[in-house]
């Protein structure tokens, strides 16, 4: 009960609830989520190329031929990846940097996977564009705007994915700060439709 | 009760809770209430300019001399107004549609405050740019593309809000649609900032 506490979002009824489930199951279940517990860490490796979690090194997403190795989609972890991956339209490749940058937190540039994507942009294979997708956050914004410096000298294209109202939202329900960036980052029609 | 369970978002159960809310107050709660809903049909009046509603006829926006005549900000609703002005960062004025195309609806182009708004581009004020601010939700965007076919003729500048992730929002969380949209509207960072 203690140790499944530890568990961010799970308190210490859910991890009573968890325990009393556990037993009443037959033991080896138990035993299968202890096993595969244990070997997560084991079998997870992080890609030598992108810093995405996988199976393998490299990643599946490095590895498919038929992604367009032009492209990067700069995220903060691996999960940004599932997220991006899940909707379905993205056919390039990513970068997980692993973190944000969070002076309160102690967490710096050398605490990013920087070094390895500025060395991707350099290293020959062609990428014309950088698409810088950190969370619309503050950290998120700062993480982006540091990376536009990083890689100005590479002189490949660095472009942010737009902020603005959610598909499907609506205005009278939206926040301020979201109806502020909406506006100020209004687009011609005629470009966009 | 049942007078007050036909408004929208109250149940049964809270008209009951409301009702008997009001026979414990005063008599003289329960009077100003009733009056001011007797007096809000005639006390609000829709302004004839840009179709916000106010206390006057133009609405305090329409009569304010330090709003920016040149930019028109099109809304589905007066709420839209509401939200758009909480952000305070727009210094323009509005054009209020009362409502969105929605063939399923029988709503129709003719339902809609347009003919007003090509007359207002049309009539010599100096308007530069029209930003459509429906909702982006299918029929929002059904009418923002019908505006911008109406609205060509008149050589006005048409512009469409952002769509994207919601600042403060994260990756992780949303939902593909807008993750897709974000990717698609992504701009060249020197651009933005």
């Amino acid at each position: 009960m203690a140790e499944l506490a530890k568990l961010p979002g799970i308190g210490r009824k859910t991890a009573q609830r968890l325990t009393f489930h556990l037993l009443k199951q037959p033991e080896d279940i138990a035993h299968r989520l202890a096993d595969a517990i244990r070997g997560v860490r084991a079998r997870v490796v992080t890609c030598a190329t992108c810093g995405n979690l996988g199976d393998e090194d490299p990643c599946p997403i490095c590895r498919d031929p038929r992604r367009d190795a032009q492209i990067l989609c700069v995220v903060e972890e691996a999960g940004d990846v599932t997220a991006i991956e899940r909707a379905g339209r993205y056919r390039g490749r990513y970068h997980v940097l692993g973190g944000r940058l969070s002076p309160l937190d102690g967490v710096g540039p050398d605490a990013l996977n920087v070094e390895r994507l500025v060395a991707r942009l350099q290293n020959g294979a062609g990428v014309k564009e950088v698409i810088v997708a950190t969370n619309p956050s503050m950290e998120g914004e700062v993480t982006a705007t540091y990376l536009q410096q990083v890689l100005k000298p590479t002189g490949v294209r660095v472009t942010r994915i737009a902020r603005g109202l959610p598909v499907g939202g609506d205005l009278e329900y939206a926040d301020g700060v979201t109806i502020a960036q909406a506006l100020a980052a209004r687009r011609d029609m005629t470009e966009t439709d």
